[in-house]
Order: structure tokens, then C-alpha cells, then sequence
């Protein structure tokens, strides 16, 4: 969510050409036979207007006649797929079943859609989110959607990330930008699964350039998902300095929410570039403008 | 569709545990990476009392977004599928990557739509009804649909029908039934598909019982469909001395319309009891009244 809202600003505020967004593979499941990637889809909808803004995911004024009907098959239907969406699973599965591989299916349907910048799954490989909790271990979807993000998370693992290579492109995307943005999405949810592979962790540590988070809590809390109730039932503080640590050895700046300049000196002390601004984005004006502020007074850039 | 039309009469008028309905699936079709039994579907959808009557396939009400966003994501949409009809095909072709065989998929479809008869697939083997026309060769679907029946047939031929084996339950359905009913479908895209199973073929020459076919042209026309055209593009006369002879040496009587009585001494000649009946079917009332005459005038029993 954050994240594909910032990705929507650098994408407005960018030359498409020069912006590659990679994306957590780590809640992609298999639902009706189909494959859904769900960080992507949102992404990619976002990005070519067509989300439906008011929940964060799906296709604006979408149906659900189909999943309705798969649910009179025997099917559960508790991850909502509306009839567009179901199209972008079934062309995907289509393309996959072919033989292409996961980034070369997102690559299509980015470009059918209009989104003019490059889309990057982390990894073709099978990497799956797994969450613990209180009620047993589930998928990421299962966790979020199933049961509503309410059962209490003891441990998250992104099983296959070590095995997992990063996808064609983007290693080359990391080593050949300027700068490198983790946009403010749930780190535990939407960013570790990124990082946990290793080709692209690797990739980071010996990138050289700026790495910018932009911290996702504001005032500790999330604006948005379960990102500060998982922190605590694991034990961890959901404040600026948490998700820093998180982030260990591979960011050289952050971008904090003037509620959190608290933790400024704490950032400063980990040895980062702090930079405070209103990271809260209700609007494509506020989108912008963070997007602006990273690129103009983080990166340096003229834009 | 005079085939669903007949089966739904025979559907109310027979006890459903009593009655199998063998289908073609010569007309089978993948469109977007699904497994589509189009016949199927129709007969399914018909039984189960879903079917959009107004156009004889689909189920009423649908809705198209699915299919709309396939085409904006590069797919041919000239075949009609609605969002809930999309649901069949999805959950069907994940049974079949499952591992499940035709029959079983269809069996578990109609089940969870209510439909009390079984329902069988001449063949779990690939067989394709192709259509040779003056504009080139084509599928089924190709030829009924992308077309709309315009190309002048030269030849129908039935691919893989030779080595196709009988679905399960098929032969043994034929050999223990009191009595076969050859629905007035179109013989050359509908019927001849299943006769054209050798297995089928040879049951039915060995059966020994009553084998009734419903002439499907009335005073030489189709009821609806291209099945008088294509007869006479292929140098057949669009009467039932040509239908029985396209199921010469399987038939034992045929019911033919009232409109036809000329025909009946020509048909006498070649052996086969004739029954004179008002077969078209315009409503629920008449596709009982065809079947419940079939089963107590031609078939003697006493429902």
C-alpha cells in the first residue's frame, strides 16, 4: 500500500524510463488454479490508474460474479478476486504455464496496461511469507485476509528466499541506479521478503550509492495494515529506529514523519542521513510531493 | 441445442437416476489457457436450470468483465464467455491439472450444480470436430462462432475420434440401458462426433435394444443453426433419409415431424420404425411432451 502509493509519485514525478520498482513476491498463492501475485497487481494497477483507490487493491468498479460462482464450485472465496482482476491471474497462469517466467508475465501485463516504467518481481522463484501466530503458521494471504490480520504474529519467515535468485534485471537495476528508495510498506511483510534474497541483499551491501527508507510508522502506528501490532507481539518497538534495524547495513539515509523527529538522533547515532518531512500520502498531491522531496532534497536530484 | 432441449424433456419426465446423457465434446476448445466443453456446458447449464434461454448457452444474467479485460491484455474474445461461466472453465481446468480425467470434472461440476442425471463426455481423449470451408480449415468453435456459420462447408472430419477411447461409464451405460435416444442435435457437429468413437460406435452396433433418433430438421430446416446449409453444401439432401443414413446401421426407429410425413415409406424401406410427432420445441411444456412421447409411444413404457 505505501508502497505502491510512493511508487505512484516517483512514477509522476520521474522519467518512466529511468524508474524500475521491484516487488515482494512473498504473498503471491495459488487461488483457483490460478497464479496470483498480489503486491505486483496492486502495484501495477496503481500505477496505470485503474486501482481501486478506496480499499488499496483490485480494479476500480470491478464485479465478483465469477468468484461467486467458484464459491457455488466448492471453492473459497475469502481472497476477494473481482472478474477484471480474475483476468490479470488467468492471462498471467496462461503465460507461466507457456513456459515464461514470472518477470517476463509481469513485464506483459504492465505494458498492456499502460504502465510505461519497469515492474520487477524479486525473484521467479518460489518465495512464500510465512507468518506464525498465535492460531498456527499461514501464508501471508491467509494472515491478511482470511483471518483479518487479528490472530496476535509471533515470527514471520520467508521460506525459499535463500534459495531464491533474484529476477533477470534486477541486480543490474540495483547496481546501475542513482539511488535506491524502500518505499514506507510493511517491513516485515513487504520489504524483508525483498530483502531476504540473497542476490539482492548482496546487491545492496555493495551498491555504493544513497539507499532511502522512508519509514513507514508515523507516530508508531501504521498508517494503514497491521505493520505496529505485529512489531510488538514480536517484541519489537514499532518506531523509526526499529525498522532502521531492520534495514541494517544496507541504508545510508531514512525519511521519518515530523511526528517521529524523537528519534532523529538516535538515526544520526546509527550513522544514517535523517531527513523529516510529512510522509503522510491521503492524495496523488501528497504522493508527489514525498516523492519530490526524496528525489529534490534527499538525492539531491533537480527535477 | 435441440440435443439440451430434448434432455431437459427427458430430464423431468424419467426418474434422473435412470437416465445418462453422453455429450460431444468435439467442440472442446482451450481459450485462455482453460479447458472449454462447450456442449457440455450447454447441457449442464440447461439441466441445472441456469442456461441463458434467450441465447441457448451461458448462464442467464451473466456479466462480461472478465473477458472484457482478457481483451485489453492481448486475448481473442470472439468466444462469448461470461464471468460466471468463467468459473466452470476455471474450476474444471484445475481439476484437469489436478490430475482428474474429462468425466470426472464434468461429474463434480454437474453434482455441485444440482443436476440429478449423470452427465458423460463421449471421450476424456482429445477428438475436434474440424470444419472445412472455403475460407480454410477450423475448429468447431472456429467455424460456429469466429464465423458465424457464413463459410460454406466442404467437409467435416472428427480428429483423434479413431483412437479416442470411450469416457468411463459410456459403454456400460449404452449395454445396460433400456433404450438409446439420438437427440435432434445437429448430426454432423453434434452427433456424428460421438458415433465417430469407435468404442461408442461398436456399443451401439452391438446393443440389441431400441436406438430412437429425433430427426433435427423440420420441413428440411434447422431449427436453429447451420445444419441445412451445411447439409446441402456437402451434397446432402436436408431430410431424414440423409440424417438416418448418417447413423445408418445403429438406428432401430425414428420420430420425425409432422411436417415430414413424406419421408416416412423411404424411412420404413430402410428397416427403421417411423413415429410422427410435433417435435418442435419452443417451451418447457413441449420438450416434456416430445419426451414423455418418446418414452411412451416409441419406447412403450408406461410413465
Amino acid at each position: 500500500m505505501g508502497g505502491a502509493k510512493l511508487a505512484e509519485g516517483l512514477y509522476h514525478v520521474l522519467p518512466p524510463e529511468e524508474l524500475t520498482i521491484i516487488v515482494n513476491v512473498g504473498d503471491d498463492e495459488e487461488f483457483h488454479g490460478l497464479h496470483v501475485s498480489p503486491d505486483i497487481d496492486i502495484m501495477v494497477y496503481t500505477l496505470a490508474g485503474i486501482v481501486d483507490e478506496s480499499r488499496g487493491w483490485g480494479i476500480r468498479g470491478d464485479t465478483y460474479n465469477c468468484l461467486e460462482q467458484l464459491g457455488v464450485l466448492g471453492h473459497e472465496t475469502w481472497f476477494r478476486i473481482g472478474d477484471r482482476d480474475m483476468a490479470t491471474h488467468i492471462h498471467r497462469t496462461m503465460l507461466l504455464n507457456s513456459g515464461k517466467q514470472l518477470h517476463e508475465a509481469v513485464d506483459d501485463i504492465r505494458r498492456r496496461l499502460g504502465v510505461r516504467c519497469r515492474v520487477l518481481p524479486a525473484t521467479n522463484d518460489r518465495l512464500r511469507t510465512m507468518v506464525e501466530t498465535v492460531e498456527g503458521v499461514m501464508t501471508m494471504q491467509e494472515y491478511f485476509v482470511k483471518h483479518g490480520t487479528r490472530p496476535e504474529v509471533r515470527d514471520v519467515w520467508y521460506e525459499g528466499a535463500e534459495e531464491a535468485e533474484p529476477a533477470p534485471g534486477v541486480v543490474e537495476a540495483i547496481k546501475s541506479s542513482q539511488a535506491v528508495v524502500i518505499a514506507p510498506s510493511n517491513p516485515l511483510l513487504s520489504i524483508k521478503p525483498i530483502l531476504a534474497v540473497k542476490g539482492i541483499r548482496e546487491a545492496l551491501e555493495g551498491y555504493g550509492g544513497p539507499v532511502v527508507a522512508v519509514n513507514p510508522l508515523i507516530g508508531g502506528r501504521a498508517v494503514k495494515g497491521p505493520a505496529d501490532r505485529m512489531m510488538r507481539s514480536m517484541g519489537l518497538q514499532p518506531n523509526p529506529l526499529t525498522v532502521a534495524k531492520l534495514y541494517q547495513g544496507l541504508l545510508t539515509d531514512m525519511v521519518i514523519d515530523l511526528q517521529d523527529r524523537e528519534y532523529e538522533a538516535g538515526l544520526r547515532s546509527m550513522g544514517l542521513g535523517v531527513h523529516v518531512a510529512d510522509t503522510l500520502m491521503r492524495d496523488r498531491g501528497d504522493k508527489v510531493r514525498l516523492a519530490r522531496y526524496i528525489c529534490n532534497n534527499v538525492l539531491g536530484m533537480k527535477l
